[in-house]
């Protein structure tokens, strides 16, 4: 075993995973003999880097169309923020909102864990787990950014903003496409129907025409292929 | 084995990947009657993002921080967007321009594979490898959207903008944050002494001071606790 290693196992023993995580942490925290009490910005901005680095261990329902594996929140919200950047949206909506918003959207889900889109029962508690994710979550920044940035998160579920609107569309139509071309779609392993899927996706309809049109052709195909129930 | 799994498997015997692969994209360039050989740019966009989704099995060196496993490059791009949305960068600085090469960035990697910081030999034609696969990749696109990105992306690579320079200091600090705190460090797995780091990441002293600071003590730290040679 490699010193490093050893020395990281000592540390380990006898803490509680909270605690060891705290320890670990604190070098951030300690900036030239300044009073470790006052956090910097950038000793917050980095510890909230830090934390989000766990959504890469969120594991979604969909399987990703290439890697034989579930996708995970985090390269889903990086997926998401390239369908933002290329799709073409309406013009009065502000691109770069949409892609700020598609970026943080799915943090909550460190705290709140990821809810399967067709799952009733767990969208029933959903948004206040995932306020108070929020709030744990952004509350680790300077105070004014970590509002600011609660704020975009608010604006996306409330669905009151174009952009949002957009936000909100880009991250139904995107599991569309991954059940329809990956081979282990979660549509076949739930026993999904159609009627459902239009359902859950109306909000397409509205903001993306073409896209909803294209979404109809894809449902067909897959009701055809024998991966969704008709 | 359910009826959709054994038509795919029939389609698959006898034909190669490719050929495969592009009948499962047919039904993207296939709309209402239109002449298959003029795909809209809607089917355009969506056979890059289709592609694109292939960066979630590009492996790095370096391991996430909580996950037990290696991070992939399509994480690793969504990871360094937030820190683009979280740190303080010179004022003069565009933003969302910086944070649309880091999503866009390591895309190459499709083609190109993942070349290790501290492969002197890798590097060696990395730049060839890497702008064949960009024309390749924004190729899929509309054209005036596709030639867009990869000025994106040349920016990025040329380093002479403020926006590519914040964008690199970013890519390169990362990577010294999950070596310092993940517990499978790609520093000790290669044998690396910070002078290999401190070189190799001059560009955040210059770009960004404070960052530069912390990450001397970080490597110091990291120095101490044996993950880095001295």
């Amino acid at each position: 075993m490699p010193n490093w290693r050893a020395s990281f196992t000592n540390n380990l023993v006898g803490n509680l995973v909270s605690g060891f995580e705290e320890r670990r942490l604190d070098a951030l925290f300690i900036s030239g003999g300044i009073d470790t009490r006052v956090k910097s910005s950038l000793s917050q901005q980095l510890h909230f880097l830090l934390e989000v680095d766990r959504l890469k261990s969120v594991e979604r329902q969909n399987h990703c169309v290439h890697a034989k594996r579930r996708e995970n929140s985090a390269e889903h919200s990086w997926h998401l923020a390239l369908f933002a950047l290329v799709l073409d949206l309406p013009t009065s909506v502000d691109r770069y909102r949409v892609i700020q918003m598609l970026l943080l959207h799915d943090l909550v889900e460190i705290d709140a864990g990821d809810t399967f889109a067709y799952d009733e029962e767990g969208h029933g508690d959903k948004l206040a787990r995932e306020t108070a994710a929020a709030e744990r979550l952004f509350g680790l920044l300077p105070q004014a950014q970590g509002a600011s940035l609660l704020e975009i998160w608010k604006e996306f579920e409330a669905q009151d903003s174009p952009e949002a609107r957009a936000a909100a569309a880009i991250d139904r139509f995107q599991p569309i496409l991954l059940n329809r071309y990956s081979d282990d779609p979660s549509w076949a392993r739930h026993g999904i129907r159609r009627d459902q899927v239009l359902t859950r996706n109306g909000i397409i309809e509205h903001e993306f025409p073409e896209l909803w049109s294209r979404l109809l052709q894809l449902t067909e195909e897959a009701v055809a292929m024998g991966i969704l129930l008709p």
